[in-house]
């Protein structure tokens, strides 16, 4: 048995689709968005720190006096050792900002969907699922691993939502599956639209925060937050990861629900617990941000700006209600070649976007502004787009 | 549809069956194992911090400093502006540490084992794991994702590995998967057996390090170091939240076998990198621990102590090889009562070990000594225990 024979294979077929990826390391410092790769400078337009947080001085600082005070890690699982004040503290924290019950921390976002997913399964028998089908994978693995019936809804279509629910009883169990923000699309979810057809069919909604907060809502709670409709959700998950700009996730939802996934969740009891100065350092993000609107504000402006410049420009901009913004591409190996030139001549990153992350033929570039870009760096990016796809026949809308 | 009944029953349920966790909240710092909970002082014994890194004051510092440079979270995936040079830079120090071809970083141990495992079943065809009775929860998880024939293997028991490895055909692709210090009994795994019989089958072999790393080996490289087979064994896992003090996971093998689940794990692409500074610390740890091999030798000098101690003392000392000192109670209520006992009048906090962390009716005490205990905490430990035991007349051995 050759075992290497098989893992050649494999890459050999990535190879063949021309989806293998290099993933390009960056010096990533205090000068972002500016950074530097493979010895040369560039400006970084593909990550999820929303508001530029991860290089904040006073919230560097705080995590600096977080460690000196707790240490570094938690030393143990909840269960076992490693619950610490912080975390608890953190815990109703993240309740409050979302009006829920309760919350429960996990190591990532994507274990927060995975493990709630899955274990809201075992809880709530013959639960059928209703899934956007835009949905991320860290859903898509943790309806799997439920085991439950799941229903594939039409990415945003309530008409298609509607028709599915009607098919099953009132009383036959159901969640609605959907992210607030669409990662890919930068769609907004129609949040009211979903309220009401889960109260209609007395389904559970579950909406996926994660590219939505601190940049939507007074207090960063979200979509939820900023539509006022975070008590009408059943469970609202979110991450620590992105705007936030640190690591982890978490789920909030009724004290009972949320003490359950506690107990039987998988992923969350069987592993080390979140830093405890990592989990203070959120609190004083949470604190920061409460007083500090312009970093939300600027982003929305530098948004507003740079998707007016891309339409001026005729280039292919996805439709995005959000600061996620998608420029249509359509196959992998030009999406390569305009990112390749992109950082070889223009010293932009913008990171192609290939299957598995979206549906082959669904390629594209994603640009993703923080409160760090300027206007300037904004209009050098779509002067560069312009001339490239002015000079490549290969792309279509 | 009262979803809440259902939560409330599956709670209803743990508690008649006593194992309702109430997770006690530490106020962990740099007086540890010194700790305070519930407004009392206790000395904390079952955590997972065994050289006691997290409140290394160099170490603190040096975190601090990374902070400083880096920034603090990651701000994107691996694939999509998330990669840091410091990412690399650990990858490859790990990669030395084991004497493996490459590594990955995953944002737990956890996702580690779930994410390698279920991958390895879809590059493999064919694939039947051997599984060891009492591997780990984030293994089983893992291959039961992969939807691979799964084979359990009695704990430890190299006769009847073999009679169920050589019921398959020699082409049949086989990995055998075990623990090289097992979490809830201290047990090491039987390396060199494991291995010849690897060999002897055509098997593939997947050491889980997470408890050995950092105690064994010169470099800290876990118990495939100390006896000198790292080389020998095909992929081997650790963590960065034990031992090494910090978060995070890892998974080290051949180059071909490590790209392949690079590009197609879902719990690696899918996720927010380790903050940049986490890993620039881990190498710091990995620097430190070259020259200060005294933290290691200390702990084993106090587990030896402490063994000797709990012998003496005739308490169910359950049999073990390693730092994990297991304590057999065999009963739910029983084991809570002392735990209870123990935090309450002699201000010890030793976390009961129930089901699903253990089998039913194998409920147990388990101490983690840390390089930061004292003989003296370890003698008034046993003399607590002993009181505890002496007192109690449900409990066997």
């Amino acid at each position: 048995m050759d075992y290497n024979t098989c893992f050649n294979q494999a890459l050999e077929t990535i190879k063949q689709e021309d989806r293998y990826r290099v993933f390009n390391a960056l010096e990533r410092d205090a000068r972002f968005p500016r950074s530097c790769t493979n010895g040369r400078e560039v400006i970084s337009w593909c990550g999820v720190d929303y508001l530029g947080l991860t290089q904040h001085p006073t919230l560097k600082q705080a995590f600096c006096d977080n460690l000196q005070q707790y240490g570094m890690g938690a030393g143990g699982t909840r269960n076992i050792g490693g619950t610490h004040v912080k975390h608890v503290e953190l815990e109703t924290r993240l309740s409050q900002l979302h009006q829920q019950q309760a919350t429960l921390l996990f190591t990532s976002g994507y274990v927060t969907n995975q493990t709630a997913l899955s274990t809201l399964g075992k809880l709530i028998p013959d639960l059928v699922v209703f899934s956007d089908g835009d949905n991320h994978m860290s859903i898509i693995e943790g309806i799997r691993e439920s085991r439950c019936h799941k229903v594939i809804v039409k990415h945003n279509d309530m008409a298609d939502l509607e028709q599915k629910l009607a098919e099953f009883p009132l009383s036959q169990p159901k969640i609605i599956v959907f992210e607030a923000v669409y990662s890919m699309s930068g769609d907004f979810a129609p949040l009211t639209q979903i309220i009401a057809l889960a109260k209609k069919y007395h389904a559970l909604s579950y909406a996926d925060e994660v590219h939505a907060t601190g940049v939507y809502g007074l207090n960063g709670g979200g979509l939820t937050e900023a539509e006022g409709v975070a008590s009408q959700i059943d469970f609202i998950q979110g991450t620590l990861g992105k705007s936030f700009g640190l690591m982890g996730g978490y789920l909030c939802g009724s004290a009972a629900s949320i003490d359950a996934i506690r107990l039987m969740g998988n992923g969350f009891i069987f592993t080390t617990s979140l830093p405890p100065a990592l989990c203070a350092t959120v609190i004083n993000v949470l604190d920061y941000l409460k007083l500090h609107p312009e970093h939300q504000q600027y982003l929305h402006t530098l948004v507003n700006h740079l998707k007016q410049r891309l339409r001026e420009a005729k280039l292919p901009l996805m439709p995005s209600a959000s600061q996620i913004i998608p420029v249509w591409v359509g196959n992998p190996t030009h999406c390569k070649n305009i990112a390749n030139t992109l950082m070889n001549e223009y010293g932009i990153y913008i990171q192609t976007i290939n299957y598995p992350t979206v549906r082959k033929g669904e390629e594209r570039l994603r640009i993703s502004p923080t409160a760090l870009h300027t206007f300037e760096q904004a209009d050098q990016l779509v002067a560069a787009l312009a001339t490239l796809y002015k000079n490549c026949v290969h792309y279509s809308t």
